[in-house]
């Protein structure tokens, strides 16, 4: 199984997804700042994953702190979920997740420092094992609305990688798979990190899915020749009315499929949902280096005089949903999400 | 001004598309065989410019030959035209510039190998020189079409890289910033081959043109947030009934243009129209090496074992084209083309 966020005995373990698809690397954590840096140097990345790995970075600075007093304790926590939550802007789950794990550590007010880490490790934990029951139950639901012998085109990774195990999107074909389902999966290569090409693909070999690379720009005239039965993709954060923010692309590609009539899903966690936020226009939208499109490795490909628009993530109104696929069920429009 | 494709003396000299943005290198070249493998391998590339390489290839391969006889000469010119025809299918300016070349050779039956040397080199250098003149006309034809302080997204290279010289797409932009109309120029990468970011960014950046460099997938979301206020193009080929083959990528930009309500031209010399093809669906689509999406230079993005579907043009129905754009104006659909 693809562990991308896991706890051994002391540390936290990263599979280092800036390494793939060429080496497979799990670097160790023992420090919430060095979280913190992997989080934002996408190390980890994924909305999911992102916040499974900041509530163990709390787990850390926890561990870290030499408080002998709650009260020390929990100032030297509230510290580190500021500076987790200072990491990457869009993505809810990492605020959710950490959220969680400062509501907890405020719960214990008046037990040990020793007592308050120990249940923050519980925590972390069950945060992760929530998000890999939550991706199967996904996949279950998701799985009942892909047709048989399905071409399925999916953007980024929203899979195993993007979270503790299993995935969203990626999940819904693993079902699917697992049916007998899958016939093919267009995979976006998803500049500029090459989410698509790194990991999906990636983890299309390791798993056996059929599947074929294409240049996001190439998903348009595949729907014209008919050979895109339905898309899923992930979420990194989904408004009150439905709307949806996830990587740069993804609100092409919804486009493209409302013009050819394909089905276009979103498969996230319910914690994805932010009710705070009535539409998607007041969702932040992460701005990140213009060398990500200046370069690939040590390969020049622009101008260094030209300036960069590298957005990292879109906003896809609900009107082009057709579903959103969560771990309690599937939500149709007009999206209403009660608890 | 920047000329890919020139004649010197004794050689044809390219403008290595492969090593720009990096290094301006010119390479020379007298057999029209390696002249083939410059077009095959994209040191030249854009469908303008693929016509006059070819055509100088035609002058080295009359060059080359040791025929003392018209018959001879002509024999070996065939030979070249097949070559040279063989090495990319999807542009018809390389087929309609050869067919020219043939033409003019067969033209001068009886007459002696140096006086038909000498014929196809001016003949060769007319085509050169008609499609500058092409490009500057388009410019202007063009420009009319461009408002004042206009923000302009563009896709792939079509401009004085891809042609004799100044550009066709790019040709009506640099007309238009001439005129003072270009507030911004949105530069797509254009995946796999990247000729937005290393082509018409280098372009830009030489001529001082204000420009953006976005991932081929963020198109879409700027179109929604108003930031595009027109689309223009180049052509690979036209179909009689408008359709347009252009650079992957192409189709997904006009649906996205037409959802957003943004004016979305072609600009493409005359030589470009084939009205031997009645709609799009018969033009020929090159498919290229799938390692252009599992590296970028030394770089690997994907996994050896991900097969990939690498089209490297796709077809744009006329009915997404607001306007296509010739040396002999702007034609409107119903699009009818007459010499």
């Amino acid at each position: 199984m693809i562990a991308p966020v896991r706890w051994a005995g002391e540390r936290l373990v990263l599979l280092d997804q800036r390494e793939l698809p060429v080496r497979e690397i799990e670097r160790r954590y023992a420090r919430w700042e060095d979280v913190a840096e992997a989080i934002r140097a996408l190390a980890v990345r994924g909305a999911p994953a992102i916040g499974v790995a900041a509530a163990f970075g709390v787990v850390l600075a926890a561990r870290q702190s030499r408080a002998t007093t709650f009260d020390e304790l929990f100032a030297d926590i509230e510290v580190a979920v500021k500076g987790l939550a200072a990491t990457r802007p869009t993505a809810v789950n990492l605020f959710w997740a950490l959220d969680r794990m400062r509501r907890i550590a405020e719960g214990l007010r008046g037990a040990t420092p020793d007592a308050v880490r120990a249940r923050l490790l519980a925590e972390a934990q069950a945060i992760l094992d929530e998000d890999l029951a939550a991706n199967r139950a996904m996949g279950e639901h998701g799985a009942a609305l892909v047709p048989e012998h399905a071409r399925v085109l999916t953007h980024c990774n929203a899979g195993a990688l993007a979270t503790a195990g299993f995935g969203t999107a990626l999940g819904v074909v693993r079902a699917a798979h697992a049916k007998g389902r899958i016939a093919l999966v267009w995979v976006d290569e998803t500049r500029p990190v090459m989410q698509g090409s790194r990991l999906t693909a990636w983890e299309c070999v390791r798993e056996g899915i059929p599947h074929r690379l294409i240049a996001d720009a190439a998903a348009g005239s595949l729907m014209a020749r008919g050979e895109v039965d339905l898309v899923v993709t992930g979420a990194d954060r989904i408004a009150a009315n439905g709307d949806t923010a996830n990587k740069i692309g993804t609100y092409s590609v919804a486009v493209l499929a409302k013009h050819h009539g394909v089905p276009f899903y979103v498969a996230a966690p319910f914690s994805t949902i932010d009710p705070s936020l009535a539409s998607g226009a007041q969702i932040p939208i992460e701005e990140r280096d213009g060398a990500e499109l200046r370069r690939v490795g040590a390969q020049q490909t622009a101008p260094d005089a030209s300036p960069v628009f590298n957005p990292a993530f879109d906003v896809t109104s609900a009107t082009l949903i057709s579903a959103i696929i969560t771990e309690r069920g599937v939500f149709r429009p007009p999206y209403r999400f009660t608890a």
